[in-house]
C-alpha cells in the first residue's frame, strides 16, 4: 500500500477527468491521486505528464490509502449507474469524515438522493456542477459545489485553487446543502440555452433582414462584443460566423446542417420549473426550438405553409441592428431573471440557503455564459438580496426602458414578415405578463368554475366562491379546494 | 355472500364515481355493483338513487361476490397512493380474466408500472382517462381506455353504453395498450391548456383594443360559436362573460381574481413533451401563462415597469375583431398539431398503435374541448393516417392561408402596444420555424461545436464534423457522438 501522500484524487480519468486531475495538480500544495477502472488509462496520463507528479492508484484499496484524511476525492465519470457504482465502491474503502464529490452532471434530484444514503454512513457527499468544458476542467472552470458545511471546510481550498478567477475572485462557492449545487448548475445550462437561442435568432433577423453576410455579422457580433451584451457567447459567435468552410469556400455557418442537438439540461431546467411552479419560458422556447430543428421529416412536408405577403426589407440597416442588439438585450435580461426565479423557487421548496449574488458572481468567469452582465445580478441581489423579480432591480429597469421600444419593433417585424423569434417573443411577452395590471386569467377561473366547480377567489374578498352555472347562476360560497 | 348479480362495479362514491355509477346503472343492460371504503357513502348513493337498483357492497370480498364472471370494476378514486391500496385489494379478490379500471387521472408512466403488475397475476388492468368533468360522469363523458384487447371485449360494450354521443358514435376507443389512454387523457388536457389560453388572449386583445364591455364580447364569442370556432369551450366563454356579479353589478370576469390555478396535467404534458423531443410550446406559454398570473408578489413589483409608448387603440373594431378570431383559429390549429404529434412520438415510444383519426373523433362528445373542429382532424387523418404534422393537411393549409394576415398582425398589434399574448405569439413562432428553409440552429450547432467540441452535420455530405476552433481551425472527421 502507498503512503498517505495526496491531498485530492480523481476518479475517471477521461478528458474532462484527466484535465481536472491536471488542473489540480499545477496548484501549489495539491497532490493528486489518480484512479480509473481501466488501468491503461491511468499509465497513459501518468506518462504524458510527469510535470503532475500524479500518485496512481490500480484499485479502490489502493486509492483510498493514497488519500491523506479527510480523504477527499472528485469523481469525473458520465452521469447515471456509472456514478452509483462509483460511490459504492469508494464508501466501501473510505471511512466517516471523508468526502466523496460528484464532478459530474447528475439531476439534482439523483444527487439528493445520493447524498442521503452517504451521509448515513457518516461519509460526506458533494454533488458539485463544474462548468466549462474540456478547457475550463484544465485552466479554471465555474464549480458549483453542494453538500455539508463540514465538506466545504476541506473542499473549499481545494477548489479554490482550481477554479477561474473573475475580477480578482476564485469561481465557486458553497451553493448549499444537497443538491444544490447541481440544481444551480442546471439552472446554467438552461439560461445558456436561452441565450444562444436568442443570439441565434438575432443572427438570422440581421441575416434576413439586411445584406449583410455571414462575416460581416460576425463584425457586429465583435462590436456588440465591446458594449453591455459582452460575454463569451457573444465573442465565439463572432468566431463561428466568420469561419469559411475550405472545402466549398461557404461561410461555415451556410454548411453545417441546421438541427441542432441537446444533451438534456435544458429539458429538467423545464422539468423542474414546471413542478416549482416557476414561468421559464424563454427557456422552454428554447429547448422546444432545438427540437424542431431535429424533425427534418417535419419540416421538409412543410416548407410550402403560405407565408408572410411581404419578406422583410429594411432601409436602414445600423438603425435595424440596433433594434435587434437592444431586443436582444432585454430578451437576455427577461430569461437571467427567468432563471434565478427559477433558483430562488427551488432554493424555497428544497430548504436551501442560496446567495443569488454569489451565484452571479461565480458565473463571471469559466463558465459558458460568463459575461460583464453578471456583475448586475451580483449587484441587484446585494443590494435588495430578497429581490421577487430580478428585472424590477433599477439598472435592468433603466436598460428595459431604454430597449423595449427597439424590443417591440423587433418582435412585430418578426411577426408581419414571418421570421421565426420564438424566444424573443416568448420574453417580451412574459415581460408584458407580468407588468399587467390585469390579466384574462380570470376568464380562465371562470371557465373552470363552469366546467369543473374548480372555484374561484375574488378581488374583494376573502375565501373561494362557486358560480351554480348549470343551476340559477347565483354565487355560493365553496369549501376551500382552490 | 350475494349472488353474482352485477356486470359492473364501481369503488369509490365521491361525486364522480357516483355519477359514473348511476350512468351506468340507466343504461340498459347493466346491474352496478358499488362499494366505498366508508360506508356512509355507499347507503346515501343507494338511498338516493333506488331507481338505479345499485348492488351494495361492504367489504371487497362481497364486492368481488357481486360480480359477473369476468369481475369488471371501474376505481374512481383520487390518483395517487389510494389507487394502489385499492388495486391491491381488488387483485385479493378478484381472479385471472377479470378487468380492474382505473378511471381516475393517473400519470401514464403509472398505469404502465401498474398494468405490468397486474398483469403478472392474470388480471387484466385498464388505465382509463376519462372527461367531461362530473356532469359529463353522469350523463356521458368521452372515455380513452388503455389496457388489453382481451379486456376490451367485456369492456367495450359497458363504455360504448355511458359514454357521450357524437353525431350518433360513441365517445370511446380502444386507445391502445397499458398506458396509451391516461397518455391520450393527458395530452387532452394540454391541448385544452392551450385552447382557454388563447381564448383569454383573444378576449384581452378585444377588451383592450376596443370600447367592448364583457357582456358586448359575450356576443362576439356567442357569434364565433355558430362559425368554425363551434366549440365548448367558446360556449362556455359567453356564458362566462355575460354573467353579472349579483354583489357589485359589475361584470363576473372583472370581479375574479386573475390567478389561474392548475392540477398539473398541463405540466405533465410539457415534461413528457421534452421528454420526447416534441415541441409542444403552445401549451408551454399556457401553462406557464397560469403559473404568472398565480405570483402576485412578483406581480406588485412589476406593475410600475415600463409600457408601450401607445396604448393600442383600435379603429374598425369590427375588423380588428376579426383579426383576432383569425388569430385564435391559426393559433389553436397549431395547439391540436402540436398535441396529436405528442401522441403520434407517444405511441412510437411506447410502442402503442394509436389510431389518431379516432381519438379526434371521441373528443366530439363529452369532453371540454369538444368541437366540430374535430371532424376536420378526424378527415385528416383518415385521408393520411401517418401525417407527420397535421397542420399541413389541405383542410388546415387552407385556414392558414386564410388566418395568417390576420395572425400576424394580431402578434404584431400585441408586441407593439404591450399586451401579452404568449400563446398567439408561441404559436406563430412555431409555425414560421416549421416553413423556414434554414433555421439558425446551424449557428446553434457552430456554437456548440466551439466550447463543447459536440460536433455537427453537413449539409452536403454524411457523418460527423469538428472544427480544431482552438488550434489551426481545420476540420475534421469526428467520431460519431452526435
Amino acid at each position: 500500500m502507498p503512503e498517505a501522500s495526496a491531498n485530492i484524487g480523481v476518479v475517471g480519468l477521461a478528458v474532462m477527468g484527466s484535465n481536472l486531475a491536471r488542473n489540480l495538480a499545477s496548484r501549489e500544495g495539491n497532490t493528486v491521486a489518480v484512479f480509473n477502472r481501466s488501468r491503461s488509462k491511468t499509465d497513459e496520463l501518468v506518462a504524458a505528464h510527469p510535470e503532475a507528479e500524479f500518485v496512481p492508484a490500480f484499485s479502490y484499496e489502493e486509492f483510498a490509502a493514497s488519500l491523506q484524511k479527510p480523504r477527499t476525492a472528485i469523481i469525473m465519470v458520465k452521469a447515471g449507474a456509472g456514478t452509483d457504482a462509483v460511490i459504492d465502491a469508494l464508501t466501501g474503502v473510505f471511512e466517516p469524515g471523508d468526502i466523496i464529490v460528484d464532478g459530474g452532471n447528475a439531476l439534482f434530484t439523483d444527487t439528493i438522493r445520493r447524498e442521503k444514503a452517504v451521509r448515513a454512513t457518516g461519509i460526506n457527499f458533494v454533488g458539485a456542477g463544474i462548468s466549462g468544458g474540456e478547457e475550463g476542467a484544465l485552466t479554471g472552470p465555474s464549480i458549483m459545489p453542494g453538500g455539508s458545511d463540514e465538506s466545504w471546510v476541506t473542499l473549499g481550498p481545494i477548489l479554490r485553487s482550481i477554479a477561474a478567477v473573475a475580477e480578482g475572485e476564485p469561481c465557486v462557492t458553497h451553493v448549499g446543502h444537497d443538491g444544490a449545487g447541481h440544481f444551480v448548475k442546471m439552472v446554467h445550462n438552461g439560461i445558456e440555452y436561452a441565450d444562444m437561442q436568442l443570439i441565434a435568432e438575432a443572427y438570422d433577423l440581421i441575416r434576413r433582414g439586411t445584406s449583410k453576410t455571414p462575416a460581416e455579422i460576425a463584425d457586429v457580433f465583435a462590436e456588440w462584443n465591446r458594449g453591455e451584451l459582452e460575454s463569451y457567447l457573444i465573442e465565439i459567435t463572432a468566431e463561428v460566423l466568420r469561419q469559411t468552410d475550405a472545402a466549398t469556400g461557404l461561410p461555415l455557418v451556410d454548411v453545417i446542417l441546421d438541427q441542432a442537438g441537446a444533451k438534456g439540461t435544458g429539458a429538467w431546467t423545464v422539468q423542474t420549473a414546471l413542478n416549482l411552479g416557476v414561468p421559464v419560458s424563454g427557456i422552454a422556447e428554447a429547448v422546444f426550438a432545438r427540437s424542431l430543428s431535429s424533425h427534418p421529416e417535419q419540416r421538409a412536408v412543410s416548407r410550402d405553409l403560405p407565408g408572410a405577403e411581404e419578406d422583410l426589407e429594411v432601409e436602414d440597416a445600423d438603425a435595424f441592428i440596433e433594434d435587434v442588439r437592444l431586443a436582444l438585450y432585454a430578451s437576455k435580461i427577461v430569461a437571467y431573471s427567468q432563471g434565478f426565479d427559477e433558483i430562488r423557487a427551488g432554493a424555497a421548496a428544497y430548504d436551501w440557503t442560496i446567495d443569488l449574488g454569489a451565484i452571479a458572481k461565480i458565473w463571471r468567469g469559466g463558465c459558458i455564459i460568463r459575461a460583464q452582465f453578471l456583475n448586475r445580478i451580483s449587484d441587484a441581489y446585494q443590494t435588495t438580496p430578497d429581490l421577487p423579480v430580478l428585472l424590477t432591480a433599477p439598472y435592468f429597469v433603466d436598460a428595459l426602458t431604454r430597449a423595449q421600444g427597439a424590443w417591440r419593433r423587433i418582435v412585430a417585424t418578426a411577426a408581419a414578415s414571418g421570421i421565426p423569434a420564438p424566444a424573443f417573443s416568448s420574453s417580451l411577452a412574459y415581460y408584458d405578463g407580468l407588468r399587467a395590471e390585469r390579466l384574462p386569467a380570470a376568464l380562465i377561473q371562470g371557465q373552470r368554475d363552469f366546467f369543473g366547480a374548480h372555484t374561484y377567489q375574488r378581488t374583494d374578498k376573502p375565501r373561494t366562491f362557486h358560480t351554480q352555472w348549470s343551476g340559477d347562476r347565483t354565487e355560493v360560497e365553496a369549501e376551500d379546494t382552490h
